[in-house]
């Protein structure tokens, strides 16, 4: 059995991504379809970044009336770097006028479900997407497979891989599941939810002669707190106690409230951009196009930002036949996308401790530090970097 | 034979550290005596560095009336950056107010020759200091050989090692000739000297896909240029022709103006600072307590932060019999130390080649000059450093 669904744009994954994408869409008349394997609650419930830029915020304030991220979501005006046993926090606000929010991936999306199913957007969950044929026509297709096990073909003007570092639209740009530059690095985050009142106000970013930590918060009542850990350490080896101590001797010259951990986990750090965002009538958006290390807080920032350049290109390809934009989408996106890399590789090589590093590696590093807390222009650099570069407007550059 | 001099502080070396200390003791009413293995002659003439900070600059006119820093040498208002093609200027003046100035090591030592053999300082050309003692006691000795093969002892309150990486009087202060943080780079600078017209009114410091090159200048009739090179290349190896060819392929976009090479030579890559840069009533200065890669300008700048800070300490202490200030040198030092090897970390690493480099690593590297020079915070950054961070004042922080 197959079923043909016709629809303008198909996209593949229910993410932030491919859910702010079928809004941009359909505010211009575009219909879309959304395939995603998972099914509504897995999608709401999965623990992810949680830092905004505040041009993501204001674009979800503008496309979203109901958006909780001023209420659930918490502004923060600055950070806090911290190395040789002192902090110095970077003022955003006062830097840069702009400032970040504190609003969980899995808060955006229970967001953004809401506004686009309460809309009549068709979302396919538990539909697995398979393979994409003829994006080198007009009507390129996305073969699936839905909740029942039936084979289901979404006929399409263009489909849009928003599936996640895993894509399946990716080997349709790419030509490989893979093709694409990589980076690999030589530790992971120890990451840890725990119920406990927050250590701090801001995040700290802190780098310490025994690896890194990040003090984050949730909520009031419950915290998130990383530390740099081996990419093949098994979350669940440590006592509580233990991971308490080693969090506690990775921010020194600060107390950490402490309090029952729920839930660990070990996140990979992994650099990655594809060979190729667009090919013919597909293109690629988000985690299918690029991965970057948590350290900058950029991944779904990365993503909203593909996909306000794509959603403009979309609507001058497929209401005005106009393909300009889509032919030079990669190009625009990509020199952003480098930049976050690049933001992200420096602040992890700032902070974390490699594994082989030398007396001089860490003393440079420290003046490194010391470099850019001791000057308010790179005390602005890092800002403009974290809180985010403008986003592209709707209908120029 | 032995003969023996009485001096207050024994400077070995008459590099631009050794002069100017022994310029600022002078001032203060110290007396030195300043040993140097070299002649005359060989000090003027070797080509070394050539840029100064705007503060390195007006220590000069200070001390000096007759320098010729503002009438042979040149100020320079900016550099540029170039990558992918394009050229991108960094407008110091602009930025921050600041400038430097091209004016090679050897126009300074002249200068500075020129002034303390004028006004008397006991300099003692063609000697080479052997080793010192005492450094424990309140009369540290140098031992040295004259130039007519006799010995040479230096009774003194103090010594000071400006004898450059080579150092003699390192061993004294670390415990051994080679104690201290290392690094080392997978590549050298192939330097030219030319007759030809300047290509260019400012430096033009040049990533491309070939690896870096750097267009400088010496006059209006010669030229300096260098290019990113294998540390084992034979200077003698390449043609005059291949030479322009390497040359011309690492400033895509310009065309140099090509003439008679008349000097060529490689320079090694080196990051290093001395474990230890004071024991007792021995001090380093300059490049024997550190080097650094040439491709930030810091080398002799950073020579002349260390000896402004020395001096003053060494008044508090020989005039006045208070040590706090010679205590504290090595950590006033090494904060600007550890600045300026990462700054010259920084500029090497974003700008040259490595050749076990990735695709993700190369175009990280543009991600980062994109990010830099499209900014006016990050062209600031890089702008004061590369001006110079200020000197520390005379009598105070």
């Amino acid at each position: 059995m197959s079923d043909t669904l016709r629809t303008r744009v198909a996209i593949v994954g229910a993410g932030p991504a491919g859910l702010v994408l079928s809004q941009l869409l359909a505010d211009a008349g575009i219909d879309s379809v959304i395939l995603d394997s998972r099914t509504r609650e897995q999608i709401e419930t999965t623990i992810r970044a949680g830092i905004l830029e505040q041009g993501t915020v204001e674009l979800l304030r503008a496309l979203d009336p109901g958006t909780r991220v001023d209420t659930v979501g918490h502004r923060h005006d600055g950070v806090e770097l911290r190395f040789a046993g002192e902090g110095h926090r970077i003022d955003f606000a006062a830097l840069v006028g702009r400032s970040v929010w504190l609003y969980p991936q899995h808060e955006v999306l229970i967001d953004l479900l809401a506004l686009r199913l309460g809309a009549g957007q068709d979302i396919r969950f538990e539909t697995t997407a398979d393979h994409v044929e003829g994006v080198d026509t007009d009507r390129p297709r996305v073969v699936a497979v839905d909740a029942g096990g039936e084979q289901l073909v979404v006929d399409a003007d263009f489909v849009v891989g928003a599936d996640g570092s895993r894509s399946v639209v990716r080997a349709a740009v790419t030509g490989s599941q893979t093709g694409g530059y990589f980076r690999e690095y030589p530790f992971a985050w120890f990451g840890i939810l725990c119920e406990a009142p927050p250590s701090a106000d801001e995040l700290i970013y802190s780098n310490s002669e025994n690896g890194f930590a990040l003090v984050s918060q949730r909520s009031p009542e419950v915290q998130r707190m990383y530390f740099q850990c081996d990419p093949e350490a098994d979350p669940d080896a440590l006592s509580e106690a233990e991971i308490w101590d080693t969090l506690q001797s990775r921010v020194p010259g600060t107390t950490l409230h402490e309090g029952p951990i729920f839930q660990r986990d070990v996140l990979r750090f992994r650099s990655f951009v594809a060979h190729e965002l667009r090919n013919g009538r597909a293109a690629l958006v988000g985690d299918a196009a690029h991965t970057v290390p948590p350290t900058g807080a950029k991944g779904m920032n990365l993503a909203i930002a593909d996909v306000v350049l794509l959603a403009r290109a979309l609507r001058a390809l497929l209401l005005e036949g106009d393909a300009r934009l889509v032919d030079g989408y990669a190009a625009q996106a990509l020199d952003r996308i480098w930049k976050a890399q690049q933001f992200s590789w420096w602040m992890t090589s700032m902070l974390h401790l490699a594994p082989q590093s030398s007396d001089f590696d860490r003393l440079r590093q420290l003046g490194e530090l010391r470099t850019v807390v001791d000057s308010a222009a790179g005390r602005t650099y890092l800002a403009e970097a974290y809180t985010g570069w403008p986003l592209p407007t709707s209908h120029g550059d």
